[in-house]
């Protein structure tokens, strides 16, 4: 199929030309532009897929960028790039110095705000509709958002006072019934009844007891439905809420029947649709240590239960609810409720594993301190996709958590270098720990072939030597350990150059720290996480208690934000890579 | 009016033995009780009084503490506190060695859960409740709720999971249409229509919506009601939701007149309920400066705009909203909307003062990072209530604000040292920052009479010299110089010792610093905020940068939680009073 209409498409101005009749046919030439790039250049492929109707009829029907249009999250925002000036840079996207897989304020215009956390689109449209409003500027305000975004406890605070208010702000509900995976909870389940039995709740929908003039449901892939319904609703004052159903991965079969897998499918081959074969590897992720491990805690302790907020895949807790589906908790978007919900269990007898990226633990900051901290229940935090994720960039790197969670009184903060590492903290946290722990870990695969080893109890508060010396000591804490090994591996001689694992920045070895301080005049610190008030700070802050005169030297994440690309790529720019680490030995040395 | 069913009453299975004919004496005794104490001792007074008939009814009817209940907020829980064997000591409420305020597991088995921040009851009671039924155990698990609570997203993540359980978890929601100010929102609209014709959407209201079996509205004054449907619902399976209309302030005129004024009266006369006049003061509470200095700049300035997450009254941008209602914006307990908000608005040309206090600010933690720091959007954070709070205690003080807003890229951290810095810095802020900020200021009262001077602009990242000298130099942040100057003022001798105020953590003024690194050996660093990872960690990391080798010393909050007490009792005991500063430096010099 040529890409005829697509080819005169540069931006929205360009498709407002055509009449729309056309607009299917674009739709098909955009459908197969964006199969056709993430097939060999992956990505998320099944959110675009379903929006790419609503996409062209909303740049059709509005003026953008003039009008504003929010996308929820993101990952279904590809036409909207395409059709906003990216076609042609469409492949770099997620690469190193290329476009963002989310949009971003600084890459475009039509992007009006940045997003990769969920549920924030319709407080920020509102803030943009209230301006508009105050300074006499007649625009239209839309904020896109799916129905397991909306089910987040921010974007109810953002209907509830949208309700209030009379602002020019069109919430639109790209309602597909699943997240990454399935949506879940009472909402959802509101939604289908909705959409089954329109006539039965006509008058008093949950939208419309918020205040918002409700229409809908209609299919989200029917142009005429789509245009006739937006041209309306831009005649309508105050907030509107229009109600779309779409199918995940529309028009690409495999997309459609397997929308969990292809949420982001890595290649495959772009006519049949099949996901291609992944290289073989010896080697597993640390989400399925993780999920493999918890499996089998829970067979031998029937207090266990796993707590995720709608990452049921992504954190392979999965394994648990296929094995154990009673103890198993799919909370939906909801961090702070699963934060909350895992310390009451806690209190009523129970071991809950809560499993949280890093980034997105930061939506239940005041959960992890208010209500599991202070009350010093042991909650078992998993952080998963800690340090540097690579593509998704800068939304979802987890930089900040060694920083944000040490200041925490009570809390422990580990973190495991290896697999083995991680399924003995995982065994050790259901021994009966005095206090909540969390546990971080990075996104991707370890290194080891055989980790499935017998359980080993790990002491709380003790680091360990992984190589003696008597000149340097490199202090790291968690998988960047193997950065220090690979850097001391090229190196010609290593005499004198010591590595110690910390293992814990909260509460932090002393013991081993003094004889480090007594032993070394020259120590580097290095970890996979901001060197403003990370580990490396609580190694100064111990040095200054103990007034230590030698020369600490900490590596870490910059003060600054971290753009996408390879982690790789980003740990060599970051200055933790093997090669920035063999440097600093061989400066300070 | 004697006491002489109160005084039979020392734990609910006492109250279990009374006929309820007894119960509205009861009500009346319990009420007299709490005004007499908290019309001396001060404290909470409308929540409490609000729900006598409903705590009594609770308790009477339910097998707590074997049931499980948990209060949202806490303000309401005096009655409870008095009736689960604390009314001896309830005179000690929020005195230094005294009871909490608010719920709190360790001081009894009838507190299942410590609440001060809001809308974690239903969280923390479904956590309780799934934990009750995986064991097997036959329980009763019940989270009061109040409106204000109830519109903020936490609450409904809760609702949303829990109307996909089993669990058998009873909401309570106590409606009285105010939390600390009148509540607002769609909701609040909604329930407004509720309760004035019920009939009207009998079959499908938000919360059956969300698969709850709803009953109400019931008169929650009225004991036979309150027992019949609690009765009731005992029986029922699963998710209940009970709507209980009450009267924050109830059986005090003046506590039901002016209800904002009675949620925490001070000292008032017991007999005619007069609030009783307070102590002249020719000094200005920090939120008033702000208050005041908002309004004067909006009248200037038409692109500034307010926002408070349900702290009108408490952060005084009360005084905007009386000068400038629609440009003035209470979101109600909102954080993480109010924190999108304003990201939206400043996209679109506001400039908005985000008043939040600090540990309410931990509950918007992701949004700071996410839609505001990373997209470098200047909104302006003023952070009310940082550092010790005082009686409030653990919940509330603002420890942590140093530590994880300074790990977070492109976001400007200050403390003003008195009243006129925080005037000048929002002045300064509304001038056209590149940058958003945070600016951190404390409870209650500054030390200047007049304050009200012409603006000055401060220069971004500098920080400023007090007082002289060559031996050793204080370095502090905020007003917690104060404390400096007092311990400076007490010495014989302050030769030598010299006095900075760093003003910005974040730009460190480093140009300052390195003098200071130059020519002092001895440091002290201090501020109200907690030592992992706070201020002094930023010098330390900058000393070891700079290869400074002398003595950094940091004072601050020790890494722990706070109890309640007063400021000053509670600096004493974290050793940043004026006469532990003077100790340290005596020491030192």
């Amino acid at each position: 199929m040529s890409q005829k209409l697509l080819n005169t498409i540069n931006y929205p101005s360009d498709l407002r030309k055509l009449p729309t009749t056309d607009l299917p046919s674009v739709a098909k030439e955009l459908r197969k532009f964006i199969i056709d790039v993430v097939a060999t250049k992956e990505g998320h492929l099944g959110a675009s897929l379903g929006v790419i109707e609503l996409t062209i009829a909303l740049h059709y029907c509005f003026n953008t960028p003039e009008d504003l249009l929010v996308w929820d999250v993101g990952h279904q925002a590809y036409g909207h790039k395409i059709l906003t000036g990216r076609k042609d840079i469409f492949d770099t996207n997620r690469q190193l110095g290329g476009i963002s897989g989310f949009p971003k304020r600084s890459e475009s215009n039509f992007d009006t705000f940045g997003v990769g956390h969920s549920s924030t689109s319709i407080s920020a449209a509102l803030g943009m509709a209230i301006a508009s409003k105050l300074q006499g500027k007649n625009k239209h305000h839309i904020a896109v958002i799916g129905d397991a975004s909306i089910a987040s406890g921010m974007a109810f605070e953002a209907l509830n006072h949208a309700g209030d208010t009379n602002a020019n702000l069109l919430v639109i509900l790209n309602d597909n019934a699943i997240g990454i995976d399935p949506s879940v909870g009472a909402l959802k389940d509101y939604l289908t009844r909705i959409k089954s039995s329109r006539s039965d709740i006509e008058q008093h929908n949950i939208f419309e007891a918020l205040n918002f003039d409700y229409s809908g449901p209609i299919d989200g892939h029917n142009f005429e439905e789509l245009i006739r319904e937006l041209e309306r609703l831009k005649k309508v004052e105050g907030p509107k809420f229009l109600h779309v159903i779409t199918t995940k991965g529309k028009g690409l079969r495999q997309a459609e029947e397997n929308q969990v897998k292809y949420h982001a499918p890595g290649k495959f081959d772009k006519v049949s649709g099949d996901v291609l074969p992944k290289e073989k590897s010896s080697f597993t992720k640390f989400q399925d240590v993780f999920g493999k491990t918890i499996v089998e805690l829970a067979r031998e302790n029937d207090k266990i239960v796993g707590i995720t907020p709608a990452m049921l895949t992504g954190s392979s807790l999965k394994f648990m609810l296929d094995e154990f589906p009673e103890r198993t908790f799919d909370v939906g978007i909801a961090e702070q409720h699963a934060v909350t919900l895992a310390a009451g269990m806690v209190a009523e007898g129970l071991v809950p594993y809560c499993n949280i990226y890093s980034t997105f633990l930061q939506r239940a900051y005041d959960q992890v301190i208010h209500d599991v901290a202070l009350q010093n229940l042991p909650v078992i935090f998993c952080l998963d996709r800690a340090g540097l994720v690579g593509q998704d960039g800068a939304t979802h790197h987890g930089a900040f958590d060694i920083a944000f969670l040490r200041c925490i009184p009570n809390l422990i903060v580990f973190a495991p270098r290896n697999e083995i590492e991680l399924r003995n903290i995982l065994y050790t946290a259901q021994l009966g720990l005095e206090n909540p722990i969390a546990i971080r870990y990075p996104r991707g695969k370890g290194r080891l072939k055989n980790w499935q080893v017998p359980f080993e109890k790990i002491e709380i508060g003790k680091g360990s030597i992984l190589k003696e010396g008597a000149d340097l000591a490199v202090l790291s804490i968690g998988t960047i350990a193997n950065n220090v090994t690979d850097a001391l591996s090229s190196l010609e001689n290593t005499n004198g150059i010591a590595h110690y694992d910390l293992r814990f920045v909260e509460p932090l070895d002393q013991e081993l720290v003094l004889s480090i301080f007594k032993k070394f005049n020259k120590i580097i610190t290095i970890e996979d996480g901001t060197v403003n008030g990370g580990f490396g700070s609580a190694i100064l802050e111990f040095a200054h208690q103990q007034k230590y005169k030698g020369d600490i030297h900490v590596l870490g994440i910059p003060h600054e934000f971290i753009h996408h690309g390879t982690t790789d790529e980003l740990q060599k720019e970051c200055g933790i890579d093997s090669d920035s680490i063999k440097s600093c030995i061989e400066k300070l040395r």
